[in-house]
């Protein structure tokens, strides 16, 4: 009763990493390999693709990068790659002569995330990635604030290109599944001949469902983190995911068993996942910046203080 | 837009106590009552009406009992009460000639919880109350693990009842939205005379994509409370759920006022909301006790052990 055509994207370390810098230690993202790859997961998305030139790495760790000599560093030593490693890149972080061909990478796939007006250098990054070898995605971010004339154009530019697989996001998790039935059937409609991916937040506790709606549209790239680790309200939670999906190849107690040892450890130390200031940018369909500023201070639980800074005082409609 | 008929029913205190044997100052119940009815809640749920010659006044709170004394005085120097109050009473806890009537009483309605097997003694206590004048409700628990034949034998009786108000309820959180979709349209398929309400857990991160479902298909009574406390993985959190609905009565703030300053103190000292112990009994569709018991020990986070202890170390399926 499963689609085989479903795709699991564990996005763990490198949308988790937008919280703590990339920061996590080797064994952590190891871990995270070996469970992914007890669990059938079909990708582990280990970071971002950025030039050094741009980022310091004082301040960033190597998963801000995605060097291949770190990468060998985690797999190097554990023996054939049995599940594909993806990195994302945003527009204007990378340079293309700094992404090797992927003959000399361990890297399977890129994953180009850009906003509505830069498709046109998200698809020429893609096709660039695809002529090195690479799989390649685009994934048009932020969609809950793009008209509907301006998306459209979007959806054309894209059908019109070679990236096989186009995701949508709800960056700022404003969408309830409705949104995301509306919207995954017009994605498929014109993109016929293209896979659609779909990357949830958490904001509004709907990252999952709206997962699940997706699925039933017909979406088959499916992104997830353990415990939901991520952005602010963070993603939908990888666990559930395979719970729920019907594929024999899955397992979930690899899972649990890497939330246990080397994922909890890291609540301690940063907040994700559903609270209040989250919420509230979720219902305001805003960028959760404000939110994790607000996360990061030490009035964090003044959320009232929240609310009446980002809506001026007014009652949320 | 908004569908008058939707009435929302604040769990806090009932669902909550749940977790600390309804062991909530005073100051706690009245800043609910009060944010909840600036907030435009229809009905706050304010405890279990049980017999006190059943249980101990020692042991547990004064919300197990929803005595007349007790509710005056969280209301009784607040001027006119503008919302309802409810109560909730289990089957086999609550002695007929312990309900007063309710002319003496500030409750406006009493919700009668029951398993399949009950329902007939369920019926007999509705009516008993409305009886005595209350508004009456039937929630039938734990429907995830009823059979279909019995499901609809119960709501043939439930349809020949004077009950007015029936709800469908998911106590282990086990439920996708597919499941509520085609409970709600069975329920309203059997039930053409009556309303129809909803009341979530969020074992799975899905009782409010579950509630939004229930309203989708026409359910108009919806249960939630504040910050989604309540047993084990918890209820609805109310804040989303008023923030979503389009009534321009309700207001959002107030709640969030109210989770600043009573409800988060409470994380303090007992844990609900997401988990994976609670995760998995609703995966697994078992009562959340395992995981609830789990939750209490000094061994919490030992997620693996909880998961071979449930599944004898089988993988979910």
């Amino acid at each position: 009763m499963f689609r085989p055509q479903i795709k699991v994207v564990d996005c763990t370390i490198r949308d988790g990493g937008l919280m703590n810098k990339w920061q996590f230690e080797d064994d952590l993202v190891e871990q995270v390999y070996l469970a992914d790859t007890k669990a059938g997961i079909d990708y582990m998305e280990i970071g971002y693709l950025s030039s050094e030139s741009a980022f310091s790495r004082e301040e960033y760790g190597p998963w801000k990068f995605c060097a291949e000599a770190d990468i060998q560093r985690i797999i190097g030593h554990n023996g054939e790659k049995k599940i594909k490693l993806s990195a994302m890149a945003d527009i204007g972080r990378i340079e293309y002569d700094d992404i090797p061909l992927c003959s000399e990478s361990s890297l399977d796939m890129v994953r180009v995330a850009c906003y509505v007006h830069q498709i046109d250098a998200a698809i020429d990054l893609a096709h660039h990635c695809m002529d090195k070898g690479y799989e390649a995605t685009i994934n048009l971010m932020a969609v809950s604030t793009v008209g509907m004339r301006d998306l459209e154009e979007a959806l054309d530019d894209l059908s019109k290109c070679r990236v096989p697989v186009i995701y949508l996001v709800d960056s700022f998790g404003a969408f309830y599944s409705e949104d995301i039935d509306m919207l995954s059937k017009k994605y498929m409609a014109a993109l016929p001949d293209k896979t659609i991916g779909i990357h949830t937040h958490n904001n509004q506790q709907l990252a999952f469902a709206n997962t699940i709606s997706a699925i039933i549209d017909g979406v088959n790239y499916l992104d997830g983190s353990l415990y939901g680790i991520g952005r602010g309200a963070g993603n939908c939670p990888l666990e559930l995911l395979i719970s729920f999906l019907k594929n024999p190849k899955f397992r979930v107690k690899p899972l649990i068993q890497v939330i246990e040892s080397h994922i909890m450890p890291w609540r301690e130390k940063i907040d994700w996942g559903y609270f209040v200031p989250y919420m509230i940018t979720g219902v305001l369909n805003q960028h959760p910046r404000a939110a994790m500023a607000h996360m990061e201070s030490d009035q964090k639980d003044k959320i009232t203080d929240f609310f009446n800074q980002v809506t001026n005082s007014t009652d949320m409609v």
